[in-house]
């Protein structure tokens, strides 16, 4: 189902020094399947993050934002096919023990173990089935698994989602590799359901938590494929120190690009294994009066589920998208100056159709399995870019039966 | 497919003097359909109205609103199949040509006359086949013709809407009846797609237009079929005046009441006819601070389209209405107080699962077509009802058949 999305290629994906990866199959929602990972730290690491907004948010992510202030981070755990969301104080209680049998396996403490979930909601987290397969993955770490890994945090996901790039910094090449997870439930407020990028650069603990805000802001913050914030979400951002020096000016901005990178191609790749997902949908609102209304209105546009279902269909029932703007919520939108593009075939020009726009261009842009929705709104130099997919019957049913 | 929702009697649909009703087949979006309505006012009719919030509202739209400043509104005219919006000041001129038809036709003026359009969007109103088949409509007028009225208005709509009641004032009974259309693109912000309540009370023109708006906050304003406000919704009250009159505040508080129950009748079938429809659910949010975070809770949980897919498969995987009213945007909601039912039965207490709650109860609750989800959120006084539909593989196919 997903969209131009191939399998990782294990070979693409360049280790990074200070960082080992190990799977194992601890049978926590079914048997033989790779559904545990330790991201054991070389001393030295620094780690930084964002979370979920989400106001249920799950006990691993109170855990991991707790445990992020002990700034000696030696390992990260994951489990997939249980979220320990909802599940109050005994799912902190859960969440602990696993990082405390983690801790002890690699002879560190507690809070220097990252635990995080994802999977079904309100149901009590199997941590003895996890607990018990941890050594498995402990005795499995190592530096080239990251495929391995990419894989043992899918849930719904079809297909692995992991990329990789060097970097070549004044210092040396640095290497900056990453790996996320997720299908449905995905319109990250602060971050997408699972991310981790690490890299092998020295970067201070300011310098990164500053990074880490930016490159999300322009990846996991800009992908929906149904509006549902996940309860879950957590992105983090690794830099091992083994590598090359990152502190000037010039290097950051380079490496922050990069990241960027690498997480917008993570991002983009949710969206292409979106639940059901057929089309690969760019919507980018141009000529705002600021990015956040820019936003507000790409969002409308990608939320609608009859918009979604037009996309499915390749029917340029475009008046949707007009609808779409119409209601954004921005109050004192002049709509007479709104012009509508899908790829390069203008569709309406100040609020009305375009007399030279016939639908059989509008079918043929939308049949593509990638184009893009360009609402120009002409009231100012802000824009804003959103990235989604379309609504099938797929959608449907996978969320009509996962977990029956 | 519309869920309890028998087509009206016409026998039990009572005429409201002052009111005549003249249906024709204009041909607008294919032929052989009732598509055109015509309703006549006796001279001294109130008519007052509240429409979308939509930025791109349509051209009859705009022009209602303008004309209703006459204060001497002597027909409205309301054609299905187009929508006429997002289509400029040609879409206003073409709105205009069909009022100063229907005016020639009745001896009034264009300003005496309220257009209605509803259909597809950004498409020419075919202006010429309404004006050909004006002449049929006003010959056709009489005051038992609310049952076809209600069939001239629909679109995606599988049965007509219509309701009546009479009610007692203290100079005597006066006649309620109303109708309604709308499927799909609904979550009316000031009111729903298409909605027209008359009484021959007598009621003045600021009683009526108090009325209106609190009338419609109990009813079209609590609906959500799938999050789209349409770019036409419009609700109108007219008041003929021909019977008794509602000046104290006790016959208007009792007329009142009357209109809003014909309204929640009227909302309350356009979601048991909702799009690919197969469960009315009724949403409630209680012991909220404020009834704006009651409703916002309510429609975060209604436009999910995770809770709507599980709806519709009676797969009781709460945690997703959990997740919904994290994500709702009431930012110091205090999830661990939070309790949550399906009709009778609890799920969670203090934010995670009950103990008594089993799997088994929940499917029981929402394997019936009708249910309630109550969120207790226990941190005021207000609560707030929304009433929506689940979410099928017929809204997809609907959705992306519709117009193609």
């Amino acid at each position: 189902m997903a969209v131009n999305l191939p399998p990782p290629d294990p070979k693409s994906l360049l280790p990074v020094p200070g960082v080992e990866l190990g799977i194992a199959m601890a049978a926590i929602k079914e048997p033989n399947r790779k559904d545990l990972l330790v991201m054991r730290l070389a001393p030295g690491a620094i780690v930084a993050g964002v979370f979920t907004k989400n106001r249920f948010c799950a006990a691993p992510v109170l855990l991991a934002k707790k445990h992020l202030g002990s700034k000696d981070i030696r390992a990260l755990v994951v489990n997939t096919g249980n979220a320990n969301a909802a599940t109050g104080k005994d799912g902190l209680n859960r969440a602990f023990s696993v990082c405390r049998s983690v801790a002890s396996l690699l002879y560190s403490k507690p809070n220097q173990i990252l635990p995080f979930s994802t999977g079904v909601i309100l149901e009590p987290l199997p941590a003895d089935r996890i607990v018990a397969g941890l050594p498995k993955a402990v005795s499995d770490l190592r530096p080239d698994n990251w495929a391995s890994a990419a894989e043992a945090i899918m849930t719904t996901d079809t297909v692995p989602k992991a990329y990789s790039r060097k970097v070549t910094l004044s210092g040396g090449d640095a290497v900056v590799t990453g790996i996320a997870k997720g299908s449905g439930m995905i319109r990250p407020d602060m971050a997408t359901m699972l991310g981790f990028v690490a890299t092998d650069a020295r970067v201070s603990r300011k310098n990164l938590q500053s990074m880490v805000k930016r490159v999300s802001d322009k990846s996991f913050n800009c992908i929906t494929v149904d509006g549902d914030t996940s309860t879950n979400d957590s992105f983090m951002l690794i830099a091992t120190g083994k590598g090359p020096d990152a502190s000037s000016s010039k290097d950051l901005l380079l490496l922050q690009k990069v990241i960027t990178e690498i997480s917008q191609q993570l991002a983009q790749a949710i969206i292409r294994d979106g639940e059901g997902a057929t089309k690969f949908v760019t919507v980018t609102v141009e000529r705002g009066r600021n990015e956040a209304e820019c936003r507000r209105i790409a969002y409308a546009i990608a939320h609608s589920p009859l918009v979604k279902t037009a996309f499915f269909a390749s029917d340029p029932n475009l008046g949707r998208i007009l609808a779409a703007i119409g209601y954004a919520g921005v109050k004192d939108l002049d709509t007479g100056r709104v012009d509508l593009f899908l790829d390069d075939v203008i569709v309406a020009k100040g609020g009305a159709r375009h007399p030279a726009y016939v639908e059989a261009l509008g079918v043929k842009a939308m049949q593509k399995a990638e184009f893009t929705v360009r609402a120009v709104v002409n009231r100012g130099k802000a824009s804003a870019t959103v990235w989604t997919c379309d609504f099938s019957y797929d959608y449907v049913k996978i969320n009509a039966e996962y977990r029956s």
